[in-house]
């Protein structure tokens, strides 16, 4: 089966989740300068999130690329992680409503967690689809970021019951993680490709 | 007429349905565990209804893969199902926020039988564009599960007027029909479209 | 110039249009099927609206399936038209709200009007570019259904001044005249592409 | 890596925003002509950020059209653009709710300012990729227009703080500037096309 619908799909609902967080910027009353303050803790949970999905298209669109074909379970498996990818506006918007206290913290960050586990799901279905030898299978390798990122979230929800900032600032730590791309990875896929069209 | 747009434009209209349902899960005021609680029923509807929008891509998805070329009852007969499918949020929404109470339940069952029957006669006016003994019409064949669902989804509307559970039971008994793959299908497409391919 | 991303945005945005409308569908407070009734304005304008929508995106899909490049004109005349397609939802939502009075009705025409305009503008840009003599230029004819259409909207808006009634029945029946597939423009399409391809 | 997806991800960010700045004007509860006045200074500023986010998308579509390929740095230079002009429905919204009062209008020019930032250090980025030397570098130029908007929105900010109608004044000055299409880029880039197709 084709994968350019699900690449449009997936594109569709990551565009419209990174989107519809500005709403939660809800427009002040008030024309001061002052009047913008107490939207900071809002703003700031955007720019968190935005990097987050923006963190997840990248790596969805660079997994994609080294995909050839896909089945009804990789579909399923697509769509569990956007369904946990679509919570992440309502979870933005309590934490930065509530001014980063411990249980929208704790949520927030149960939230990016399941998140990590949808995606380590896509990326097994997806090789024991492609086959353990794919060139996917050796693109990805042990998926040691994915691992360690989970390891952290853990961390990170049981350290925001101390105080809710040591578990915002490992969510910061995680993006910090996959912000730096993976040349790796990237070479790679583009030594694999060069496999496939040319040798 | 090419497919392409259609497809596009029906995953645009279906990213954004199944996004915008989100919205309705309104941020609470309190920052307690407890503020969540209130968002159960709002919660579990969510997640049925993202199941069904995620049931109608997946076989949308499928049955326009076998599909060659669209003409204008194509275009329309899509739309009529992109309509009921837009007022599923609506439903969604009303059904959550009154607990699962009669009425609502009944809606939601009414807006699943017309989504029901919109696809089935956007089946069969594909089937009758490209012919009864075409690979798409074999494919399709008797499109026995939607007939199916569409027994169920009368028999739970009538059911809610017992009790409104038992209707909503039945909606998840639906939803886990679907869910499974229809493997058979499947293979169905996969084989035709070796036979186009290469035979 | 490619066309690709003009039928991309133009999706896309349209498919926004023709969902956010839902939105005002504002889910009501009670569970009773009375608290259901005050909808029915705003449901019906939807509907109307819906079926509008669907219209345009059908002539575009129709028109830029005849188109073999664009230029900067023709992206500026498409966003004049996605400008004031994207006010239907505003005005739609307050005729329905308004139970149909005058000046949102007769609001609704001008948007309306000003649609058909913007429609038909961007029909001269592409067949200035095209060339008088081009397939496109001989596919859309006299476009004396838009022609039509922009008098019946002029009409309409009169005679909302009258009754509010008689400009909602006019919008109806350009929606019946757009409805009515034009089986003579698919040919000369569909001829054109065999001149085309096979000539 | 290819760019089809990048295309695909901007153009549905672009339309969701284009398209959400239009639910802030909100739905007024009188049905009388009088009841829209109040709306107005919104329409406005709505009109403007709407030809800004449409002169946006028409040079990324140009820009991308010379692109042949990205890499991860592309992807999150591309990302940062879109993470500035999703902040221009929140200020749209704020400065035309205050009747274009002194701080909205530096805020709003202010996010025009990071987007011309924006979009300058994507342009930076891609002829980086693309060497010095590359038909899309050449097609750039030196990016003229792209400098003086940077130095009139500094301009603007800083006589917003005389007159807020002074900024606006200059807002509209830059758009009109990108408005009119360039059509020495627009050549240089039929005659790349032309030496690489051709030559």
């Amino acid at each position: 089966m084709d994968k350019g619908r699900l690449e449009a799909f997936s594109d569709g609902v990551l565009a419209i989740i990174i989107t519809i967080m500005v709403l939660e910027l809800k427009v002040p009353h008030g024309d001061s300068f002052e009047a913008l303050k107490p939207l900071l803790p809002v703003f700031l949970s955007y720019v968190l999130s935005f990097i987050y999905i923006g963190i997840y298209w990248n790596n969805h669109h660079h997994m994609l690329h080294a995909v050839r074909s896909v089945t009804g379970s990789v579909l399923w498996a697509n769509l569990f992680l956007l369904f946990w990818l679509s919570l992440i506006p309502f979870v933005t918007a309590w934490m930065g409503e509530n001014h980063f206290s411990k249980w929208p913290v704790v949520c927030y960050g149960l939230v990016l967690l399941m998140n990590a586990i949808a995606y380590s799901i896509l990326v097994k279905v997806l090789i024991y689809h492609h086959g353990e030898n794919s060139l996917l299978a050796k693109a990805l390798g042990s998926d040691l970021k994915g691992k360690i990122s989970i390891g952290i979230y853990i961390t990170a929800i049981g350290a925001s019951f101390i105080h809710a900032w040591f578990g915002f600032a490992l969510y910061i730590l995680v993006a910090c993680i996959w912000f730096i791309p993976d040349r790796r990875i990237e070479n790679k896929i583009t030594d694999s490709n060069k496999i496939n069209y040319n040798g």
